[in-house]
């Protein structure tokens, strides 16, 4: 079913706001995802910064509009830093992002993940196999609205299908390319995008939504001229960059 | 001289297997060299994790089906952590591969290199400099072979041509184009694309040898397109991802 | 005001002589620019490494013929190794670049600059906001000018126009591309450029601002056939390994 057309032009407007306002997103995450994460933000009209050291972090998140914690490559650095943004973030009411990379791969990292679900992100974004471990069960049918209203965030799990839940609202994203899954930090910098969003739509639902359907219709404009994951990696960022209403309006795939 | 049919087929055959498994490969690499491995090994289909703490390495290398050591950007963290994940690897049976980045600029870094070329790695692959470095004398002539025998692993020794070498067999690969050498962690990624082919090729020297010819033979269809280091960097991603057995067929120089 | 033909001229002398030497720059830099610069580096034919361990700095920064010292992502063992690597420059009488990312949002960060730049950096590389930050005053007017005379460096002040002095010539480059702007680690990699053309180039302020303006003209190509930011950040890279003098002479901005 197409997207009706009032969440296509919320997106192109989200975009519009962010491209006008520029905002900052401090982004704590893995040093395999930094550059393109970098980049994907610069792509829509943010400004990263990725400053993880004790020292700095306070002043980092303090100056900027959102937060973003990815859990990969996680070092006791990284972990230090997180607990110190997370708390800055909270205390300055600002909005923050848990990525929860690869929780299914270590316990350790995973029993983390649950402490920071507790500190309540605006936005929780992985995949299936982190959900399912995050989730503690199946993560068929609706235990994403049940996880996002029992820990009061919205859901974003990604994949072939997108679905964006705040535990009453659901989002079912079609849009994307198989070639995402092929090229390192896709999800990562997704995540860096709903943070962009989140700074300038308080409907923290449709920021989500509008941020994943965005990246997913640019990467079908990608697609059209890619000839790998190669050039699809460039090409994704500058399709984001000219992302405009008219695309968004005939691509989403929103129900 | 033109490759014997079936060592293309054999290349070939590697990496339809990578595919159709998509074999984990855990990497502790440099962070200049992190994300271009992460890309390289998607490209062929295999699933790149990265992290190195203390807390997570032994999980991640217990789920693993390879491992990656690379000696790049090596500092303490990274030290602590291929002691514990080579340990965890031989554990396991898991084949692992040494990249002893820059041994001849650092005397504390080749020292760790020679301890770590006693623990057994199924495949050495290094440039001419780091092999004076780590082989004591001249690269010349029968050097590598005298070493593979001598540490009982496969020294795969990359520059111009390409000499791969368990000691007994010699593979001299004839294959490349030298815009590889203009872009940063080729050599870095062509030992993970090893560690990807050691997962479902139990002849080490053939999987070694593969593995080069195959990257080989890709950055020769990049060459064709490419305007310079920059979208060569992009279109060799792009040309492993599709290669196909013609190609290696029509392209591989093994002898 | 076009650039003078012996300006132009001298940059293209300066590029040719880097291919042809090949000069080693050791990077300090931060995790997000490491990829970007070190393949920037390599596009205009120079060796980047990028280690920061206290065991191993001593060793590279003795076989580099320049040292790039990069505030990004400043963590403990950063600032160990920067403490280490300007003592092991100073004493070798090597020329290093100072760029100190990100002044402007942190204290603690500002004040570790400026003792940096008490240690007589060949050239400081920022931006405006920076370089207010660092000049405690307002960037407007001749302040450049008396930041270079008074710590007996040489400024390079890049932005929309970049504006290189020692204190008593000063070179105003309009060349470059708003694209620029849109890739992360461009200024990183243009201080790395700085360093590169330092190894090959005793008059500082002549390499500072002929690495300015060569990346700025490379800029300006790639934007010619660039559709974005993405595509843009490969083809810079790409130009700047074909930069040749005709097109140095005709595109040059400097006066």
């Amino acid at each position: 079913m197409h997207v009706p057309v009032e969440f296509a032009a919320k997106a192109s407007d989200i975009l519009a706001r962010i491209r006008a306002r520029a905002p900052r997103v401090h982004c704590i995450t893995n040093t395999v995802a930094q550059q393109y994460t970098a980049n994907m933000l610069l792509a829509v009209g943010a400004v990263p910064s990725m400053t993880n050291s004790r020292d700095e972090i306070g002043s980092f998140v303090a100056g900027a509009d959102a937060l973003l914690v990815n859990l990969g490559t996680l070092d006791a650095e990284r972990r230090a830093a997180i607990d110190l943004a997370v708390e800055a973030a909270s205390v300055a009411r600002m909005p923050w992002v848990l990525d929860p990379v690869f929780v299914d791969r270590a316990p350790a990292r995973a029993e983390f993940a649950r402490q920071l679900v507790g500190r309540r992100p605006a936005v929780v974004r992985l995949n299936t196999a982190e959900f399912a471990t995050l989730s503690g069960g199946d993560p068929a049918g609706d235990a994403a609205a049940r996880f996002a209203e029992r820990h009061r965030t919205v859901v974003a799990l990604t994949g072939g299908v997108d679905h964006v839940t705040d535990g009453v609202r659901r989002a079912v994203i079609a849009n994307g390319d198989p070639l995402m899954g092929a090229v390192t930090a896709m999800g990562c910098a997704g995540s860096a995008l709903v943070c962009a969003a989140l700074t300038v739509e308080t409907d923290i639902w449709i920021a989500a939504a509008a941020a994943v359907a965005a990246l997913g219709v640019a990467g079908e404009v990608a697609a059209e001229d890619a000839r790998g994951p190669g050039s699809f990696a460039s090409l994704i960022i500058d399709a984001l960059h000219g992302l405009d209403a008219a695309t968004l309006r005939a691509r989403s795939s929103v129900s």
